[in-house]
C-alpha cells in the first residue's frame, strides 16, 4: 500500500468516526447515521467535499443534480467546486414550472420526486449527488428523471453507503462513488 | 460612481434578469421568483456565491446556519468558501438528536423549525443564510434558535429580498445582506 492510499484511508476513517450513531430513529430498530456532527466541523466538511469532488475534476461535468433536502448540502458545493450548474430534484408541488415526475417504492407505500423539464440540456454531462445510498430507490428515480431530460450520466456520488441494502444492484449501469461504508 | 461599483451593479442586474417570474404560484395572485434558472447556469451560480461570501471573508465565521431546503443551496457552499462548519435548521422530526424548536406565524396557521442542541458552541460566530427574505418570520425563528445555543450572530444573508413585505423590520438588530431586491 502506498503512503498516499494510507493517508486517504486514515482520513476517511477519521471522517467516519465523526458520524454519530443514533439508535431507534426514526423508528425502533433503525440505527440512524447522523451526519450533522460531521458537517458542523469545518475541517471535516471541507475534507468531505474535497474527497467527493476529486474523481470528477476536469471531467467536464455541466450539471450537478441533487436530491432534496440533504443532497443539497453536498450537491451545491460540488457544483461550485466543479464549475457546474446546480439542479434541485424536489418533492412534488415545490418546483413552479413544468416538471417531470418519477415515483418509486418505499418500504410502505410510494414516494415521488420531480425536476424542471428545462433543467438539463440534451447531452449535458451530469453528476447526481445524494447523502445516502440505502436501497437505491430514490436515486433510481432521479436517474430516470435525468435520462428523460436527455442528460448524460457521468456518475453517482454519495457520502454514505449502507452495503447490506444492496443499492448498487439497482444502479449497476453507473459509476458509483461512496466515501463511507457501513 | 466608481467603475468597480458599476461592474458589480451590472453583474447583479444580469443575475436578476436570470430569475424566472411565474405568476399564480403556489396560488392565484402570487408572483413566484423561480431561482432554478439562475442556479443551473454555472457562471451565475458561481457569481452568486462569490457575491454572497464577499462581505464575510476574514470575519472569523465559525458556523454557517441555513434553513431547509433552499437555504442549503447557498449555505453549504458559503460554509465551504468561508472555511466554516455547516449547520442545518430543519422541519420538526428530521433531526435525530436533542433539538430546540421555534414556532412562528404564517399567513394561515403556524410553522416550526428545529436545530440540534449541540450544533453551535457558546460564543461561536454565526452567519445565517436563506434564499428569500419575505416577511422575515422564518429567519426570526432561526435567529431565536441560534441565540438559544449561545451563538454570536454576525449577519443574515439572503439571495432575494421582497422589499414590500418589510422583513427587515423584524430583524433590525442584525446586519442584513440581500443580493437582489424586488
Amino acid at each position: 500500500m502506498s503512503p498516499v492510499q494510507t493517508t486517504r484511508e486514515s482520513r476517511l476513517k477519521e471522517l467516519k468516526s465523526a458520524i454519530r450513531e443514533i439508535p431507534d430513529f426514526p423508528k425502533k430498530g433503525i440505527l440512524f447515521y447522523d451526519i450533522t456532527t460531521l458537517l458542523k466541523d469545518p475541517k471535516s466538511f471541507s475534507a468531505i467535499l474535497e474527497e467527493m469532488a476529486s474523481p470528477y475534476k476536469g471531467a467536464g461535468i455541466r450539471k450537478v443534480v441533487a436530491i432534496e433536502a440533504r443532497g443539497f448540502i453536498f450537491g451545491a458545493p460540488l457544483a461550485h467546486r466543479l464549475g457546474a450548474g446546480f439542479v434541485p430534484i424536489r418533492k412534488p408541488g415545490k418546483l413552479p414550472a413544468d416538471v417531470y415526475e418519477s415515483t418509486y417504492s418505499l418500504e410502505y407505500g410510494n414516494s415521488t420526486i420531480a425536476v424542471h423539464q428545462d433543467a438539463i440540456g440534451r447531452g449535458e454531462r451530469v453528476l447526481l449527488v445524494d447523502d445516502l445510498l440505502a436501497t437505491g430507490g430514490t436515486m433510481e428515480a432521479a436517474v430516470d428523471l435525468v435520462k428523460r431530460l436527455g442528460g448524460e450520466i457521468f456518475g453517482l456520488a454519495f457520502l454514505v453507503e449502507l452495503l447490506d441494502l444492496k443499492g448498487r444492484d439497482k444502479l449497476k449501469n453507473y459509476d458509483i462513488q461512496s466515501l463511507i461504508q457501513y
